[in-house]
């Protein structure tokens, strides 16, 4: 990592990094559904095949979408705030449409065969992970998009934002890697110990699941690869400081 | 939180986080004893019981004392860089060493029923974060305690060793989550879906290891719960900074 850098330049390392980030996360779409087209019959909103568009959504919705989103400061360093803030939030909505299909699915699914919903810890794990992401995005949506909120309160939200948005992302990774187990066991049982190809195709996957969080996460925690304070908002942030500890006038 | 305080003082909230962290830590460590008492015949080192010493050490090591051994840094703002430095290290052998006593359990336990080693996403991933944890407690004592390393090295190496000490704590509570699912799984089968109480207290406990996780990532990461560097650091750091980018003389 280099330091000293002007505050437009991207720092050395990050551009291979994010290489690095989408190669991992197009290889963990592509390889859940090279799993459930090899071993699990495809995809369909009918019959057995229904319950495999929970996988594939979950994949695509929470963890590379999630994942991209949170990214996008990293990536648009230079556009304005406004800009790559509508992104943010326009990604996470898009995660979240197709989380909501996969959810859908397999409720659905669990109906029409007369299975019981929500006893096991994956399915746990992903309704609070499911209700923290949505209101991790109202949260967001009111104080950094809706204009009602201060300049002071949007500085003093910004730090949990950011750590509760890594942190439901590496819950959802977690989610995922509980499901994936769940799939496994119930279907091969014994036979899993034997290594066959499924198993060890999912193992596989699992472990590219885990490494796309830590390389998400990894990118996120670097402190000079964070995007850099624009001209309007660093005046902004100057006119902040000289006033006192109180919000600015008319704000809560 | 609170802004703008001594770098001697306390901050504000930081004693009733670490107070509910250790809190949730028992409780894990008291609910997996539970679990494995009530559940699974308790403990002992013949027959079927040995398995369960695994779980048992997992947690204590794993998860409870490497945990702690992450807040060190925390709870321990006043005392003398070294000492605070050497508890840290040790609290992580300790970590280690109850850790290689749960992973002797399940290897010889297989080994006397003949079940096969290695074959699922929890044995891939445990051994990956045994790995991993042994190497970055070889690298943080070769950078850290071993005399050495040159200030330079260690500034530079300082932040991947936190971000890596995180990020194996994490894994660490991923593949517990992995493990219990997988224990459950293999005992109640389709049992599970009927809301056994032994299934429902693992869920439970599947939780508050996830919020264990993070609760101490939490406290982590707020920037001005950091131990505040002490006045001869502080005095290294300035005669550093006067110096230009090159190591110190004599250092690698």
């Amino acid at each position: 990592m280099e330091s000293g850098i002007g505050p437009v330049s991207t720092p050395g390392g990050l551009p291979y990094y994010l290489a690095f980030s989408q190669l991992l996360g197009l290889t963990v779409v592509a390889m859940t559904g090279a799993w459930l087209g090899l071993h699990r019959g495809g995809i369909a909103w009918e019959g057995t095949l229904q319950f495999n568009v929970h996988p594939l959504c979950m994949v695509i919705g929470l963890i590379f979408l999630q994942g991209d989103a949170l990214l996008v400061y990293r990536v648009f360093r230079k556009e304005a705030k406004r800009t790559t803030k509508m992104l943010h939030g326009l990604l996470h909505v898009l995660a979240f449409v197709i989380a909501l299909v996969g959810l859908v699915a397999v409720f659905d699914y669990h109906k029409k065969k007369g299975y019981a919903d929500l006893y096991s810890l994956h399915s746990w794990c992903g309704i609070l992970v499911f209700v923290l992401y949505f209101a991790q995005w109202l949260m967001g949506f009111s104080f950094f998009l809706f204009p009602g909120a201060s300049f002071s309160l949007r500085s003093r939200y910004r730090p949990q934002h950011i750590f509760f948005g890594a942190t439901i992302f590496l819950l959802s990774v977690g989610t995922a890697l509980l499901g994936l187990k769940e799939a496994l066991l119930f279907k091969l049982g014994s036979e899993y110990s034997t290594f066959e190809p499924e198993g060890v195709l999912a193992n596989v996957l699992g472990l590219l699941l885990a490494c796309f969080g830590v390389t998400v996460l990894y990118i996120l925690a670097q402190a000079d690869w964070k995007r850099p304070p624009q001209a309007e908002e660093q005046a902004l942030s100057m006119d902040f400081k000289t006033l006192t500890e109180g919000d600015s006038p008319g704000s809560q």
